[in-house]
Formats: structure tokens, sequence, C-alpha cells
């Protein structure tokens, strides 16, 4: 059974930055300076966005990461979140997410200062949201800045979150504590002309960007960067990277590692190619949630 | 069946404010100045917050409406907010969801710059929520500064949205279309040593502002103005009632029509008379949600 008061008390011990005042009024108050703040909001489901069987730490941890990961793609820095959590079922389950949540939120320097805590009905399935606020770059990438012409990068590698044949992830500890590349945003941000996080899928991804650009992509699949060997259209179709998908101004090289995988030109929608041959893109290019 | 896509689009079509950039990206960027933001967020469930059969632009309202009273307590001004939706069931259902939040949204000036929409497994009940900022006054009342001595208040009336003996809200348009005291939370927040919205139950809240201040409550049964001729009793015990409950130093008038209805002491918990005489306190204070 889920206890709301150990809950509470919980989470007041996670909560300690003074803009949370200790959770004892309805709201938090935050000192900000003249600027532009940067706001992400994520809801993860039970069923939906994470398996009922997923340890509850990594749970904590991945909805920490996920908003994170959105941040880091703005090149912001965390400054503050707030959790709105449903209890449900075990409360074992839930002090095991918080322990999970504070790791990442200590790990990345987001201190939670506030949100709501709610009952569910009986058998509801867990709905959990982070809301993350950072503080902007000067200038924040959006997805819609890439200009034909440029080149199109990739941090870190693709594929390690995927499921594999056996019906795990292929890198299980990827999938259960992913690392939003946060620092790797902040480098970034004022050199990329457009930027977003890998989350769904590299090739869906990829497409979104080109959309929101009104541009064409051409990605090499040979230059994609794997996790792990296997098939590439598995892994570049796969979700749960959190790597940062970004384009550069052509002949410009990017202050962090990263692998340019493919160029912006006039036009629109996504093309491959692999040994310098066009290649038909599959039917589903990427994971979309429910 | 839910629809992704229609609800996306009915979103955008609200979501107009520059902040929002269409909703084109995975963040919002909101401009601000040096100062203080004020920060809630609330989570209503289906079954738990609301019922199935509440009209649908009502429980829109009331979400926007729950939000803006915690920011009225406060005395800040409305800013943004986002929204966390979870699709589930009737279409319909979510779209004139949709326009009751934007009347609300529209009349407090509150413009959506972002959030989450996510898709629940079949039968689960919606999860709604949104998060709400704004900017704070000069001085924050807190619930946490009542002294000794302080006199306090309550604006409007209180039981209106209580439900009566055939199960029904007594006055059903309070219920429905709860009206925040965002204008007056404004201006009492120079004021008030203490503050907070009544959204439990009068003498719930009342409890958590004694205890959260270190102080003594008396609350005079007979001062206490009823939205509807009944039993006091019932009506302050009774939630939804979205006004604020304030303490002022003594010989201080508030600067809005509010009713006085006790003081604050020395000591702890909360006391109440009738006829001048102590009155035992009911077993239960007021409603808790879950």
């Amino acid at each position: 059974m889920p206890d709301e008061f150990t809950f509470l008390t919980a989470l007041r011990a996670i909560a300690t930055h003074p803009a949370a005042a200790g959770l004892a009024d309805d709201t938090a108050q935050l000192g900000v300076t003249t600027g532009t703040l940067i706001l992400t909001s994520d809801t993860m489901v039970e069923s939906v966005h994470y398996r009922p069987h997923d340890p509850p730490e990594s749970v904590g941890w991945r909805l920490a990461a996920v908003n994170l990961s959105d941040l880091a793609a703005k090149g912001a820095t965390p400054l503050a979140c707030l959790l709105n959590y449903s209890l449900s079922g075990d409360g074992a389950w839930d002090r095991a997410f918080l322990h999970g949540l504070n790791d990442a939120l200590t790990r990345y320097a987001m201190p939670l200062i506030g949100g709501d805590t709610v009952a569910m009905p009986a058998e509801a399935p867990r709905s959990l949201t982070l809301t993350a606020i950072g503080t902007a770059p000067a200038q924040v990438p959006l997805r819609t800045g890439a200009q034909p012409g440029d080149t199109l990068w990739v941090t870190g590698t693709i594929g390690g979150a995927a499921f594999g044949a056996d019906g795990q992830p292929r890198d299980l500890a990827r999938y259960l504590h992913p690392a939003p590349r946060v620092a790797e945003g902040q480098a970034l941000a004022p050199f990329a002309t457009a930027m977003m996080d890998v989350s769904d899928g590299l090739l869906i991804d990829a497409q979104r960007l080109a959309t929101a650009s009104g541009i064409a992509l051409t990605i090499d699949l040979d230059a994609i960067p794997l996790a792990l060997p296997g098939p590439v259209l598995d892994a570049a179709c796969a979700g749960d990277d959190y790597e940062l998908l970004f384009t550069l101004p052509d002949g410009i090289e990017p202050p962090v590692p990263a692998t340019r995988i493919g160029a912006a030109r006039p036009g629109s929608g996504l093309a491959l190619t692999a040994g310098g041959t066009p290649v038909p893109r599959p039917s589903r290019l990427g994971y979309r949630h429910g």
C-alpha cells in the first residue's frame, strides 16, 4: 500500500534547496536573473514509457534524464525542477524511485523545489511528471535553424538502449541509466544551427529536425557510430539514446567529441545512403510511444 | 478513441504565445527579469479530483483555477503554464477539456507555453497536470508568517462548492467554475503576514496555517461567511472554495472585501467558538483527496 506520509517525508529529505522551503507551502519561490529560461516537462506512464518490472531506481533516474536531455539540447544549465507523482501500489517502489531520481538530480545539479503528490485509484498505472527549468545560453539552438549546406552530427553512440531479439535492452546499463549530454549541449550551443536530443530514434528525430527547419537531410548509414555491432537500421530506429543531434555550418568542427553522419540540402525529408548509394527508408523510422 | 494528432492541433491553436514557439520544439523559452518566480503544479486524476461525469470544460477550467489559486495566495502575477495531458478514452472529451482550460487561461492571462502529451494504457484514468509560473510580489506571504495577535480573515464565502445531501454540489456553477482570487491576492500580499488558499476546507487549511506558523488560531463559527444557508460546520469542512485565508497585524484592515473570522494567539492548533463559547472540533476538518 502507498503510504503518503512516508513518501512525503522522503520527498522533503530530497527537497533541501531554499526555493523548496521544505515543501511546506503550495508554491516554490525561485530567484532568477534577467534572461531566458528553458522549460520542459515530460510524463512517463507505467507500461507505456517504462516496463512495470524495470527497477524503480532506474525509472527515477530516467525521468530526470529525459528532461535533462531536453535542456541539454538547448544548451541550458539546469536550475530547478518540480515532480508530480502518483502514488499507486507498493510504497517501497515509490521510495526506490525517489532514490534514483535524487541520484540524477544530484549528479546534474538540478534541485527539486516543488510539485504535487496524488493518490491514484486502485490498479491505475503510475503517471510520473517532471518539469525542468534551466537557464538558456546566449544563443539557443532550436530545431528550426538548420540551413542547406550545414553538416549533420551526433554525439556518442547510437542503439545501445535498443531492445535485442531476446526482448532485453542490448546495453542494459545504458537503458537503465542514460547520461544526458548537458555539458556537451552547453559547449555546442554557440555553434549549432539546430539541435535536438535523440529520444525516439535517430532517423525519426532527424526527420523531425528536417521538417522543422524546412530542409532535407541525407544520412550516411556507414557513418553512424554504433554502440554495439549489429544492423545499423535497427540501431538508427531505436529509441532512448539521449544523444544530441545537431547541425553546424560547413567547415565548423564541434568543440566536443561527435561524429559527422550527414548533411543538409535544399528540399524536404530524410534520405539515406550506404556505400555512397541511396538506400530505401525503412517504413518505421523510430519509436512512437503509445 | 483519442486522436493525438487532432489533440495536438487543438493544443497548438491555444499555445499562441511566442514562448511556446508553436510547440514545435521540446522546450519553451520564457523571458524573465531579475526577481522571484512563484512555481506551482497540481495534478488532477479522474475519479479522485473530479467526477468522471463532470463536464470536461469544467475540468479544464478547474485545472487552471487550482493552480491560479495557488499563485493568488502568494500575490503572484500569472506568467505562463505547461500542460501535461494524458489521452485516454473519448477524443471529444479531450477537446472540450481544452476549451475550458483555454477559457480560464485567457481570463487570467496565463499563456500555455509547453508541456507533454502522452497516451495512457486502455481504461486507465486520465491524469492531468498543469504547472504554473508567476512573478512574485515584493513581499511574498507564506503560510509560516502568522504572529500571535494577528487577525484571521477570509475572502468571499465558504461552502458553495460543498456537496449536499443529494450528492450534488450545492452551488453547481461555483463547483464547475471556481474563480481564483488573483487580483485580491495581489492586493493583499503587501499586508498579509501569512496567506494560503482554501482548497481542502476552511478548518483543515486554517489548521495547516497554524501549524506552519507555530501559533494557535481561534475561529468564530458565527463569523464565517456562508455561501448558502445551512450548517456552518458542513461548509467549513468542505473543499473547493478557492478563497484566500490570511492573517493581518491587529488594527490593519484588508484592502479588498473580506471577513474577519478569528485571531492568532500563542500556542498551537485550531480552536472553535460559537456564541462566545468554545465548540468541540469536528473529527474531520476537511477533505483530503485519496
